[in-house]
């Protein structure tokens, strides 16, 4: 009998959920019946957006009382079970796992079962990345309390990069208390990455056991990885998701000292802080008020891009550093991967859509052996994997994968379901 | 008639002096005449180094009532000016030059006279660098006072990077404020990296605005710099030296977040800070208790080698994060040239000494066109640049360089000098 999946992606300000049917006994991967949203959280108006198959249900609706990541998650039960052509979800208890995706998961390398204890030690992870995993563990109380028959599974963003050898992963910081404080690279965007590691073996015919490339996932959280034999060698997010490439509000790597020069408060509580959640003016700063927003005044990539093209200084020079960042890490990677590279993967919302960013870093790029295609670059098709370099040359392919964190979720939980599921009367 | 120059350089710890003969109407680079150094002076007993030409006067000899920089360069001026086979410094007033290496210049793109303003400008530039700057300050004052008649010279460690294109160079930080503060990619070692890119275009009989480098210099502090037409493209270290690489008691890049999970203490001032010389907590560990010191326990590299050979772990991880860090910059400024580099040059104490080091990276680097020929790099020549590739090959070079910051200075002041000389009167 087919079971029901729900992958849960709690963000900051908004709440997703896809919802997929599988068959326990069948090695068919998961089916997506229906996605939902509800987002505008820290941001009203708070808007519904639901489609159901290839049929738009709702788009943007405004809906009312609703002011946390919980009431959303209630909400977004509501619709789906009194959904009457969602035939398979007709009650909570028809769910069988509740997937969620949590940024920062510490030492775990893979899949969990949430209980009690795996709860606390998750709870005790917020301290590394406080403005990342609040949320999360929120919608896990929701559906705890909602969607009582369901196995809760976290996804943790860290876990493929388990992987990232000691050299890569080591800081050169005092070791005792560098491990007393769990102070390490982690890596995060580890769902899309494990995702695209699998659609583009299977996509290259080769086994991902030997697939070598260098992803890239570009949103408004932006990080590359070298993968090597499938598996994560090094990314360049860190101990939290604020280092490496910049993104929509973060400034990526700087000066350690900078912020020491920037502000004299660097080290108090930002005012957003509480006990349970110690965030530094500095995080708040270096998270919430840089990046791409603070030098060209938008959050939406494309918008950066279309302002540089008009001549617009300020969105040209986002555009630029942008661009400078990413074709150094490209490189850093080839020589990590000494040459043996696949394929290079463009992935994340501005990784599919970003037309102009792909051409600027492909130019650069050429001197390893990559080159970008200009038709088929500007009219990437609707298949998960598309290629976009030219035909012949070096034999080393440039990528734009369509990444469904979500998805992964539901595909990792289906393969391990057995293991996964909570065990009777527990 | 022929002129003294001497080049000085304080560091924290020490100060060194190198003494310069060059006739202002030829156009003969200046001759060295002798070097002395006095070291110790955070950490006695204080030492004294003395060479005359190739004559070795005075070596580790330890000396007393010195504590501070001033005293050091009383010291040194008095052994010279008394040596009785140092026939063209008799007395202070022979030395028609004082060269100054400044760390951080800010804005400075050259060589500058210090005169009344240039020094207030100087003192205000501490605040960016207040680990860094202070002691050269110490000593422009004591020349002033026992050399009255020197034109006294900055040369900025910063200078060589202001031709760092603006997307290298920009933080994504609020605009504003970086402007403002003055945050902004900087770069030091730029001595170091003038006099490699002029010897190595000599040794390669190549004009230097023609030559493409990547160059290295590995010392207690380390740093990479790309090399595009003679000029700096990009290199590691940023708004302080601080960033990049790892050093002997640096961090280099970490998460800019890292900090506040090390220690509550972050923001707070260190113990030796002072109202003038502002430095807080975070920036002491991260520059002074940091690096391979912290994983390895030693500051000496050759130590750190020697160490991970016989199979100390923590050495041989200190070894392999460095060497990890470095070949990702080699792989990212290779991008940055667009491949066409002529050579990759080791320099600095570890590049010079650093067999392991040279033959690690090398290994990694190959697939860029780079290769280490292992019998020519266990036994590097005296000459200032000796090649250690491979001969035939892609035509990559790899090269030893064997830098020297003082000959730079002396060089630059005696090709300048008509300009930087103090106006009569003044």
């Amino acid at each position: 009998m087919s079971q029901i999946i729900l992958s849960i992606n709690a963000g900051s300000s908004s709440v997703k959920v896809s919802v997929y049917t599988f068959n326990p006994s069948s090695s068919s991967p998961p089916k997506q019946l229906a996605s939902i949203s509800i987002a505008g959280l820290t941001a009203p108006p708070v808007a519904l957006t639901y489609s159901r198959g290839s049929t738009s249900v709702a788009k943007g609706k405004k809906i009312d009382n609703i002011s946390n990541a919980q009431d959303a998650f209630k909400s977004i039960l509501e619709h789906l079970t009194s959904d009457p052509d969602l035939e398979e979800l007709k009650h909570p208890d028809d769910i069988a796992f509740a997937c969620h995706r949590i940024v920062h998961g510490g030492d775990y390398d893979k899949p969990t079962r949430i209980d009690r204890d795996t709860y606390h030690h998750l709870e005790a992870l917020s301290a590394l990345a406080p403005l990342h995993n609040a949320g999360a563990l929120e919608i896990v109380k929701a559906v705890h309390a909602s969607v009582p028959k369901a196995s809760n599974i976290a996804f943790f963003d860290s876990a493929f990069h388990a992987s990232i050898p000691a050299p890569a992963r080591t800081y050169m910081i005092d070791p005792a208390k560098a491990q007393q404080n769990k102070l390490r690279k982690y890596g995060f965007h580890g769902l899309s990455y494990a995702y695209i590691a699998r659609t583009v073996a299977s996509h290259l015919q080769k086994p991902q056991e030997d697939l070598n490339i260098i992803a890239l996932h570009l949103g408004s959280g932006a990080s590359a990885c070298a993968i090597r034999n499938g598996k994560s060698l090094d990314t360049t997010m860190g101990l939290t998701p604020l280092s490496g490439l910049p993104g929509a509000t973060r400034s990526g790597d700087v000066d350690p000292s900078l912020i020491f020069h920037f502000t004299h408060d660097a080290g108090q509580p930002s005012p957003g802080s509480s006990k349970e959640l110690h965030v530094t003016r500095a995080e708040e700063i270096l998270n919430k008020e840089s990046g791409w927003k603070a030098l060209a005044g938008t959050t939406d990539f494309g918008e950066v891009s279309a302002k540089a093209e008009k001549g617009d200084e300020m969105a040209k020079l986002a555009f630029e550093v942008f661009v400078d960042r990413l074709v150094g890490y490209v490189g850093s990677y080839f020589v990590k991967l000494e040459g043996k590279v696949d394929a290079l993967v463009f992935a994340g919302g501005i990784g599919e859509h970003g037309v102009q960013l792909r051409e600027a870093v492909g130019r650069k790029v050429q001197c390893l052996g990559f080159e970008v295609d200009g038709a088929k670059n500007g009219k990437v098709g609707k298949e998960v994997v598309e290629e976009i370099s030219k035909e012949g040359g070096e034999g080393k392919k440039v990528l734009v994968c369509k990444t469904d964190e979500q998805e992964e979720m539901a595909e990792q939980c289906a393969r391990e379901a057995d293991a996964l599921r909570r065990p009777e009367g527990k």
